[in-house]
């Protein structure tokens, strides 16, 4: 049975268009507020480039801008290999709708190789995934739906807070095994920090966010279906903008760095 | 008299391009090992948008990937305004040189409103920059003779170290006044995190770099060419990469946030 997840991120290519282009198709099942859950769209992305005939290798770096939003229905996805070097692949990305550009992007693909290595950062300290409830972004958040979201800190129950960390335990709902699109679409899975200091909802969304891939497909591979560890903070609010860095664990694997932009709007 | 800076970021217009096109060319104030300093490429494109007759507001994000060594010499910048909304623009831009795509990326521009801001990371510790003695990153590294650098921690004494930080007053050498294209170079400057880490150099570069705008106009002119703060971290190295996130000071603003994907060689 194909999972919901798959559906959503499924391209069929469009044969006649001058450019490599894949068409894909909003999913209800992932629906945003207005338009489709960003982290989808990014993820439909690194579907499309994973199944390019020239591909090299894995996705190590994903950079999307949102420039407009994306309504219910088709969008075609022209991706280039602008360069292919030795252990590397430099890609750009637009996303078309209705003859608008809806977003833009670039990606790096690329080869991983034996060296030193070491994972620095250190996990957030968290109990157990099964020892944490699980809670919801609200009924209007259809995606949020189909994830299974623990938080350790910093949840949705908004009492205002002086810090915007959240840290969750985080696995697709049904459960399904993590691949990069999905680590893609886990790094947008924080809701904006500017509520959790704000203590209420305000109108807000990303910009560009950009996310670093660090895991092997091995990694992936056995962390199966498991929960992740994510953890998201700002560093900066004001003037309608702040930042928001994250990680994401697998174990003692830090999976992926995130960095986002994010617009909103609360008068001063 | 000019600032060797401004002549480095210096762009003229390219009439018969089909595109909005910019010519620059690399100087030898600002070389790397091999070719330019990536900051100054990055600079030169902020440049190029600011000065773009169509720009909306300041810079608020960039993302560039460096996808093929620029040698010395001129290169073609063609930029491209692809969505205008109300408070922001997107650009996306390429880098050309002998008919090569060298590098590639995206721009967001916007208009500053204001709201509630806080700023909430907390600045690194520092003694006065008066009191902290300037260093070098050698006599190949040409670009690195014009900052002044006083390494608060993590200088290129190049101990082998468990924590890849590096805090540091920085200013422009001789001193210029800071802005956005400085400020765009600046998220640039720290030597490669993996040096730290090994006490040793190492073939490493920037693959991919985004930097995420905070200042104003207002509080860079504030800044003057006082000295900024400037510290970055590695959270993962592995498989020929590493991450690192930054982040510049100026007093008791954050001017701007950093992430930078990086290549480097060290077999296992």
């Amino acid at each position: 049975m194909t999972h919901v997840f798959d559906e959503a991120i499924a391209v069929t290519s469009v044969d006649d268009a001058a450019e490599y282009t894949v068409r894909a198709t909003t999913h209800p099942a992932y629906n945003n507020m207005v338009g489709p859950f960003g982290g989808v769209t990014a993820a439909t992305v690194v579907n499309a480039i994973q199944r390019h005939p020239e591909v090299l290798g894995d996705p190590l770096a994903l950079t999307i801008n949102y420039t407009a939003p994306i309504g219910e229905g088709q969008w075609d996805l022209p991706v280039t290999a602008v360069r292919t070097n030795r252990t590397n692949q430099h890609w750009v990305f637009r996303i078309e709708q209705n003859d608008q550009i809806v977003a833009t992007g670039t990606a790096v693909f690329g080869v991983r190789r034996d060296t030193w290595s070491d994972v620095e950062a250190e996990r957030p300290q968290a109990a157990a995934a099964e020892s944490v409830s699980a809670s919801d972004y609200g009924d209007f958040i259809e995606w949020a739906k189909h994830y299974d979201k623990r938080f350790v800190t910093g949840g949705l129950d908004l009492g205002q807070s002086a810090d915007s960390t959240s840290t969750l335990w985080l696995r697709d709902h049904p459960e399904r095994d993590i691949d990069f699109p999905a680590l893609t679409a886990m790094s947008d899975v924080f809701y904006p920090r500017v509520f959790l200091r704000r203590g209420t909802y305000l109108p807000a969304g990303t910009i560009s966010l950009t996310t670093y891939f660090h895991a092997t497909a091995e990694e992936l591979a056995e962390q199966g279906s498991t929960h992740v560890l994510a953890t998201a903070r700002a560093a900066r609010f004001g003037h309608g903008h702040f930042d928001q860095y994250g990680q994401i664990w697998g174990g003692e694997a830090l999976l992926a760095t995130t960095h986002q932009l994010v617009y909103y709007k609360d008068p001063a």
